[in-house]
């Protein structure tokens, strides 16, 4: 996992308790971890801790809003820039692979943990999974429009590219035979031809 | 949940004990449940839910166990019965997706906490899913051979067709738009797609 996943998080003892919560919940869960745990990962008292987090669901929600933001964020540069869709679908898929295999330790908690969130976290979190699918959909819609996809159904074809992606944080691990950008070219190519692509090699 | 989980679990309370450990798994996580939780929530003592299991990884283990060799056993009647690599991978996903889209409480736990397992379980458990690979890989390897489907690698592919599968149980819910089974249907044509497959819908 790396410091670059929070790069605006400050002062340095919050993001090392980011780090050290991410680490506890991927490995025991949510609910086995406690402050305590998280703090003594992160070589603070669980007073310190207090400072930073009010609740060990304040630590969830601040991952789980910060590793959707940054997977919205990488989307929508794709999808907001120029490009045909077939170019932005390719891209947006390569991306969102290769972050899911490179960080999938917060992307476990991220993907897994959800359900953990309070109510009103827990809208915040669904808010930008939907904006994520929509940017996909719109992307595939773009592409039905310009007559290079067809798809039998747009909602569970943009479901179906996030799934493949999400799913890679699931059972990628360091004795994988590929590297996440390889991993991403070449599940692009299979997203593309799943969208009845008929201009992709 | 459907009681059909676990046919051949006998006795009645050994299956009872195996529900009310796969809900707390699944809502809580492994790590969170302690046996006393599950041997309540079954209405039963701590003493009486060591009668049927040693420990709580035994029973972890039980579920994984037997949901994987359902889950390959279902694999293995498609890909050992007669018909050709496009009729046998449709009824795959088909059958595949609709299993996790049905039993996406256990399949979560299956899939998920099968880092909890005890090394041995593990080696067990991770011996069913090579089989499951393999079959699905097999499949793909003839339709190749037959000259109807057209993959970058083997391998990746059918990590993609089974990657597709298993996400299912983590966003399938019962207020998704479509069935188990119609969801499987518009997989497979998805799945055959992705495949490179020249004689699909």
């Amino acid at each position: 996992m790396t410091m670059s996943l929070w790069p605006d998080v400050q002062p340095e003892a919050a993001r090392r308790l980011m780090l050290a919560a991410v680490q506890s919940f991927a490995t025991v869960g949510f609910h086995a971890t406690t402050t305590r745990d998280i703090a003594t990962a992160a070589g603070m008292s669980p007073a310190a801790l207090y400072v930073h987090f009010p609740s060990k669901a304040a630590l969830l929600f601040e991952i789980s809003r910060t590793g959707h933001e940054q997977a919205l964020a990488e989307i929508v540069a794709v999808t907001a820039g120029a490009g045909d869709p077939v170019t932005k679908m390719r891209a947006l898929v390569e991306n969102f692979v290769a972050w899911h295999a490179r960080e999938r330790t917060v992307a476990r908690v991220v993907q897994y943990e959800i359900r953990a969130l309070p109510d009103r976290e827990y809208q915040v979190v669904a808010g930008l999974r939907r904006r994520i699918e929509q940017a996909v959909r719109s992307v595939i819609g773009d592409g039905v429009h310009a007559g290079v996809f067809e798809v039998p159904d747009e909602k569970t074809a943009a479901r179906a590219v996030l799934s493949l992606g999400v799913d890679v944080a699931r059972w990628y691990s360091e004795r994988a035979r590929k590297t996440p950008r390889a991993l991403g070219r070449e599940y692009a190519t299979l997203v593309l031809r799943m969208l009845g692509c008929t201009d992709s090699p």
